[in-house]
């Protein structure tokens, strides 16, 4: 009995990793952290889908994050700049801070494996989403708790259109471009169109369609 | 200019460390974590002290920790038990999460040096207070904000007896005997005398003056 708990915001790569966790594992949890994110889209696309896919799904609030750190993503009152080498909408440590929760949680329901949608594909600039950092907090998270967790990162080397191919291979792409939310403005599905993340996920789709895969 | 960051609960160990930082660092600002503690004694003693010493004192509310765990350090209804291999008063992960709230707000004020008063030699079954815990969270804290984070545990290799010579040697034996909270019943000082805490606080002192230190 394979338990396994996902780091879950409701968004296309975190569906997607939830999708792959419960063809993968025997027991699925789903974990959502509230930081006084800039709209609420993201937690209403991560309570339906939860509900849809019939996950147990756990919400907890770490708005003490926003007192820490001052970012785009997270104060309204400031325009989203990418221009910069890291991209304002950072939140400090913040992967850090959820897959450290989500292994408390883990550990309490007895649980091994955590899954994490982070890729050094698009990398962005966030130092917690490389792969030498999920090593290194997992074996951290092992010492601290005298636990045997696995972090599994499904996403870690693929690109936006591998990650919709990996969707379609599910047979859920159209399910995740519909329900799932990653626009910074909030607008679910594909989108506002404009701010980066939507353009991301356009870049990738377009791409995978491009690549004349057959839809399975 | 090296500025420090000392998680401080306002009892024996991290009150020795502030000490410490102030005379090693040349500016110390302390973090005090709330999770649901049992009593307020402890706070009330972190306040008063970071005012006597003159350091900038932080409070962040992690109460989320007490819906994560069950445990007699934060549940007044149950009885303290450390009959077992880990003391139920054991909040898992605890450490880790207080050392890398630490590390995000030592990121923020550009303070390099974190502190912590964890002790491998009054280990009591906390996998969070091992050497091996720390240096591994020191390289992953690194990697996850891309920082030279340097954490300092003065106090890992020392005896109880140990931690009262230092806090002699910098002329304060007195003032943390008086000022610290250490008893789980939240009497602040020597304590009840009857719990874990104030047992162990005073074996300690009680060896310490009979290796027949001078008094400094």
């Amino acid at each position: 009995m394979e338990k396994a708990v996902v780091v879950f915001s409701g968004g296309q790569d975190s569906t997607t990793c939830l999708l792959w966790a419960q063809k993968t594992f025997d027991s699925v949890e789903a974990v959502t952290f509230l930081y006084g994110q800039r709209n609420s889209s993201e937690l209403d696309s991560a309570k339906k889908i939860a509900k849809d896919l019939g996950v147990a799904h756990t919400i907890m609030d770490l708005s003490l994050l926003n007192q820490l750190t001052e970012n785009a993503m997270t104060r309204s009152d400031m325009e989203i700049d990418e221009t910069g080498e890291v991209p304002n909408t950072f939140v400090e440590g913040r992967n850090h801070v959820f897959l450290s929760f989500a292994a408390i949680y883990a550990k309490r329901i007895g649980a091994r494996h955590i899954i994490t949608g982070v890729s050094e594909t698009d990398f962005s600039g966030y130092p917690d989403c490389r792969n030498d950092f999920i090593k290194s907090l997992n074996v951290t998270l092992n010492l601290a708790m005298d636990a045997r967790f696995e972090i599994h990162t499904p996403l870690m080397w693929k690109t936006k259109a591998d990650t919709w191919e990996m969707a379609d291979r599910m047979g859920r792409l159209d399910y995740i471009r519909e329900h799932t939310t990653t626009c910074y403005n909030g607008v679910i599905g594909d989108g506002c169109g404009d701010c980066p993340s939507c353009k991301l996920r356009k870049q990738g789709l377009d791409a995978y369609m491009e690549k004349g895969y057959e839809r399975v």
